[in-house]
């Protein structure tokens, strides 16, 4: 078996032989679409067609048929697999004997048909690792290159040549998408059908086509993603390089329920879709639309090095339409200064709007729009130009977009994305814009949006250069003593001084705690700790302290402290009889301070979310809460506490004194670094955590950890394959 | 002089005669065009050319050319205005002699130009206005009718004829998007230029066109409302009969500043035109993109009885997309019957998805969507269906877009909508729905927002009918008297009492308050009221009582009164030397409820907004906080009210009884019909407003009303004017 190619997956988006096995001569056959498309897409490499009728059919358009896989004596790269399912296992085996790389099974009948597919699908899977078969598939319309070039699919059509590659978990859509782009001049490097993902999936692809040299961006339908945190990974580096945009369907709740009885995957929710998505640099599009208004952005134009950007039109109403979109969508309307303002006059009406939007009214020429686009496009305050242009009775269409395109090769560096808006008069313009690769929309919110994309990944760029995650000095091993406590007691909840000390030793300030089994401990321990104490009801058994009467404050001597311990351990006995482990936490009294939520919890598809937000008695009805996946970088904690509500009052409202900002933040990054180090952690909910004065810091006072149940782990596992249907 | 006819506007849109006023033998002139396209567009009236070189001319492409109007001896209904801004008010003297109804002003050079343009549209509207002459613009491309049929524009091309009405504030925008509608086969009945909206604006021509039958529904883009109570009026009520689509343009601040530099017209706060345009039934269109989506499903398609729908599909992952969308623009998927279910079992495939998105497979034909759309049709549960299509290998794209014909023909009372995903290979077939009136749309997402928008006005048709605004038992003549007394004392805030008088005569609740002068007579207000009660300062001239300590609670007997009098008599003297009419409010002290915020403030577009929300410290961090616009009916304030986070709150949370929700909504509705009888009343601000445990009531605590400070009036009316540029 030869080495794999150092590229990755390179062999199998530019193998050097392929072979179609299931190869026919029926035109009706996918066998018979995938053979003639690959010989239709201009392989430059070795293309064999399989099929047992060998001796019958010969040759198939001029290709001969061997067959079986074994009888070839040159290397395959690839091999196309188009035969019923029940044949591939045998076929697999063969494939590994023969030391192929690469099987792109196009065949459907697997997971998407029910749990017998499933099984199917997991032998031929073993079979595969067993000899080091890379697999694309089940269930795929195929996979196509451009600049291989090869066509590996039984699409209808090929792709023009282009920039984007395009994954897709849906074949349909992929024909759909195909048929469109071709109308629409839209051209893509690689188009690859995910299928059922048994093997490769978009994570194995979007790192392959980083170092691809032919795509400029990468874009991806998906309905779920297979490995959370490897996806995360993989995409924060790609995305240092090249944009990675996906739409994510199955967003709503309804949708979701359909996504999974479509391809039998798990979808995670939405919002952390959204959070892992802003984490690792990927643009999320909303819609089919944008996802490829996108495409054409990042197709043809650089990335832009800030938000400001000049609009011109030759009429107001568009402008204002552009005006509004880009507030929308996060761009600045660049000043135009007083020199270029100046110059304008020198060859604009009076009458023209001289700020930003630039109306250079109904009469403007070509040669107008390409003086102001000139002056736009040298101005250092511009990282951007949208053209506006209506037909008008003296406008220059062609003319005008003859300018545009020169001047783009002019000033390669900056973005500009036009608007013509018109159909018939104005089409032969489009398409020569299209052509000459300037992005062109027919309204202008679209192309604002298109703008805004490249302006996102300019800012993903930057931020990616210089987050980092920042280590503290923890003990870890106070942590691992501790867990193993727990676990041995075969419990799942911490007890409230486990959990304060775990917190401690991860540098979460709480006040000075212990657990008290009789009265006349709790009043020694006050008395160490000094009064005023709280003293709380601790038991694996009782989550809802309050409740029963388990929390007492402000307790002031000796005497109260041990009444008090009476008190409470009669009523918690009384609420919870059956709980053995009854034992009561005696805690400093802290002062008042600002109360918000802080706390983690555990997300199926990608890690440990950290969560913060308001907290005290409303917390769940308001929900003004963020959140953030952990590891977490201090401008990811910074930025996650700045989407709250109660940041503004954090900041200091109505001639109150700012709370310490910095101390919320140093504990986010702390509950971050404690659940990336221990994954076995389900649960974090500090409640309340006190907030004060800028430089007083802040308060755990109350804090709740669960750990993930063992057995629920085991079960988890299995989900993939029982939920399929 | 003949009489108007009774339909409004129909010698405008329909006139029988015609003369243009500057036609021109010159073919870059507009007085060319606009002859020509009346010629071309097949008007059956009588046609006139003026020029003053008529004896030179002789005639224009066949229509012969008087040097005067006042030379024609017919009537004439339309004069289309095409000569120098100068020339007009002669020719407006000239028209108003011949008693010609109506005049379009296509010549521009007027408000928009600075305060000398605006000065000569004013004499030219004061010469029409003395005449009973109608203008539209100036500056306007022109008004296009295609059931008339004529075409008084300068337009380089006509619309299709089409169902549609298009106004537009924009004139430019109009032509771009003529020429996209015509290569996107998009017809129109009417399409109108409001230009500078110097005389007829866009609420007279919606009141017009909803009795023109030709027009199913009217989309207008607009950059400022002129009269927005009027616009909601006739809006209120054309909405009953067909819908309004409107793309308000200058949504942001940028934006706003833009379009006031544009046309010269006042931009409202984006908010007001929401609760505005909700309140009438008008529909907003977000981007140019929807309001065209919207124009296709009015146009071809009927309106629901309701939001649930169904989606066909042959492929899983569009059908995901659809479902997402489904759930953002608030559609219900329907529930498919085991009948139903059962049925479909019968031809389509085991494998198919039964439930709703149903999946009918890649290896669907078109006898299978055929089947599938007719049992959704025929289904009781369904109110509409989209059918979405990707062409995959079996596709019969053609036969099935013939059987999606034909079904609409026999279902005409249910809407369809096609997403055909392609552009190519699905051309024709694209082409053939548009033609046969399905609309068809190349995304999921864009084909469900249509259909959202035909849900949203079945709604809006429904609430219209049942909807209407309570009276209530109130002491008019008390507010007029207080008022008067105001105005009198040249103030224009009311005294504590005052404005507490005011809120009793319209029956909203506050605790029994009087005014005192003296300590002795405080002393003797609060026995007579009963202990405990409140204190506060009163004055014309302290906003912030609170904050110099002039407020205090809890007084519990004569001796604290006493003091608590001359004390805070004390403090307001220091911090207000200056003050004269001090005085103190004796208030019954009502235990504490729930805060909320309550009140009124003054919109210059569409006159007063009530507002409800949370109250309390931080009301202004949280912007807690809906609006209506008054008067509202109960219905409105409900939805109001509902619309607020608090409303979870009020209902009861965490074991809390709920609150006195009808008390709130009634307190709202008596404040609307307050503000709505008394326009001159700027604002009124309750805080605290407490509301009890439900049927407990509501209680204003504190009321503050303002009235309009009358010379501010005067130079509102001002504004529009000196504003322009």
């Amino acid at each position: 078996m030869p080495l794999l190619s150092l590229k990755k997956l390179d062999k199998l988006l530019h193998p050097d032989s392929v072979a179609i096995v299931g190869a026919s001569p029926d035109k009706k056959k996918v066998g018979y679409a995938a053979l003639k498309n690959m010989i239709l897409s201009g392989f430059k490499g070795r293309l064999y067609a399989i099929n047992p009728k060998a001796d019958q059919y010969g040759e198939i358009e001029g290709v001969k048929v061997y067959s079986n896989i074994t009888e070839i004596v040159d290397h395959i790269d690839l091999a196309v697999i188009c035969i019923p399912p029940r044949f591939i296992p045998q076929l697999m085996e063969e494939l590994g004997q023969k030391g192929v790389n690469y099987a792109a099974i196009i065949t459907a009948g697997f997971k998407e048909t029910g749990s017998k597919g499933a099984q199917l699908e997991k032998k031929i899977v073993e079979i595969a690792q067993k000899y080091g078969i890379r697999v694309v598939g089940p269930n795929i319309l195929g996979i196509i290159d451009t600049s291989a070039p090869m066509n590996a699919s039984f699409a209808e059509r090929s792709p023009i040549k282009g920039e984007v590659a395009f994954l897709s978990q849906s074949g349909a859509l992929l024909t759909g998408i195909l048929d469109w782009s071709c109308a629409e001049g839209i051209g893509y490097s690689s188009f690859v059908s995910l299928g059922n993902k048994a093997d490769l999936d978009e994570t194995d692809f979007i790192d392959a086509l980083a170092d691809d040299e032919q795509t400029l961006g990468i874009l991806a339908y998906l309905e779920s993603i297979s490995r959370g945190p490897e996806f995360m990974k993989v995409c924060r580096e790609v995305t240092k390089k090249k944009p990675v945009i996906v739409l994510k369907a199955g967003r709503s709740e309804a949708g979701a329920r359909a996504a999974s009885s479509h391809t039998g995957s798990m979808t995670g929710e939405d919002t952390t879709y959204d959070v892992a998505f802003e984490k690792c640099g990927v643009i999320r599009a909303n819609t089919t639309q944008e996802l490829f208004d996108m495409a054409f952005a990042f197709s043809y134009m650089p990335i832009p090095s800030g938000n400001k950007i000049v609009i011109i039109t030759n009429a107001g109403g568009p402008g204002i339409l552009a005006t509004d979109a880009a507030e929308k969508f996060g761009l600045e309307l660049a000043t135009i200064s007083p020199e270029i303002k100046s110059k304008m006059k020198a060859f604009l009406p009076s009458a023209a709007n001289f700020n930003n939007p630039i109306d250079a009214l109904g009469t403007a020429q070509a040669e107008d729009y390409e003086k102001v686009l000139e002056l736009s496009l040298q101005d250092d305050a511009v990282d951007g130009v949208i053209i506006i242009l209506t037909p008008q009775a003296m406008t220059e269409g062609q003319e005008t977009a003859d300018k545009i395109v020169e001047l783009k090769s002019k000033y390669p560096e900056k973005p500009i994305i036009s608007v013509f808006i018109g159909g018939e008069l104005l089409g032969p313009s489009i398409y020569y814009l299209k052509k000459h690769r300037i992005p062109c929309f027919p309204h202008p919110e679209r192309g604002v949006k298109a703008m805004a994309s490249l302006v996102e990944y300019s800012k993903i760029r930057k931020r990616a250069a210089k987050d980092d995650i920042p280590r503290f000095d923890v003990d870890k091993d106070k942590v691992i003593t501790i867990f193993q406590k727990v676990r041995l007691d075969d419990r799942v909840t911490l007890l409230g001084t486990e959990a304060i000390e775990v917190a401690r030793a991860y540098g979460i300030y709480t006040p000075d705690t212990r657990l008290a089994r009789t009265a006349e401990e709790a009043a020694n321990l006050a008395e160490k700790i000094g009064f005023p104490v709280v003293m709380k009801i601790t038991s694996p058994d009782i989550i809802h302290k309050t409740d029963i009467g388990g929390v007492k404050l402000n307790i002031k001597n000796r005497e109260e402290a041990l009444a008090i311990f009476e008190e409470i351990m009669k009523s918690a006995k009384k609420h919870h009889p059956e709980s053995k482990l009854l034992a009561i936490d005696v805690q400093k009294m802290e002062k008042v301070g600002r109360e918000l939520i802080v706390g983690s919890t555990k997300d199926p598809q990608f890690g440990s979310l950290v969560i913060v937000g308001m907290g005290g008695v409303y917390t769940n009805y308001f929900k003004d809460v963020a959140f953030g996946l952990a590891p977490l970088s201090k401008l990811e904690a910074k930025a996650m506490l700045e989407k709250t509500k109660v940041y503004t009052l954090l900041k200091g409202v109505r001639g109150e004194a700012p709370s310490d900002i910095e101390a919320v933040i140093d504990t986010l990054l702390r509950i971050a670094l404690l659940v990336n180090d221990f994954s076995e952690i389900q649960e974090i909910d500090i409640n309340p955590f006190f907030v004060y004065e800028e430089g007083l810091g802040v308060s755990a006072l109350d804090v709740k950890i669960t750990l993930n149940n063992l057995r629920d782990e085991v079960s988890n596992s299995q989900i993939d394959i029982n939920h399929s249907c």
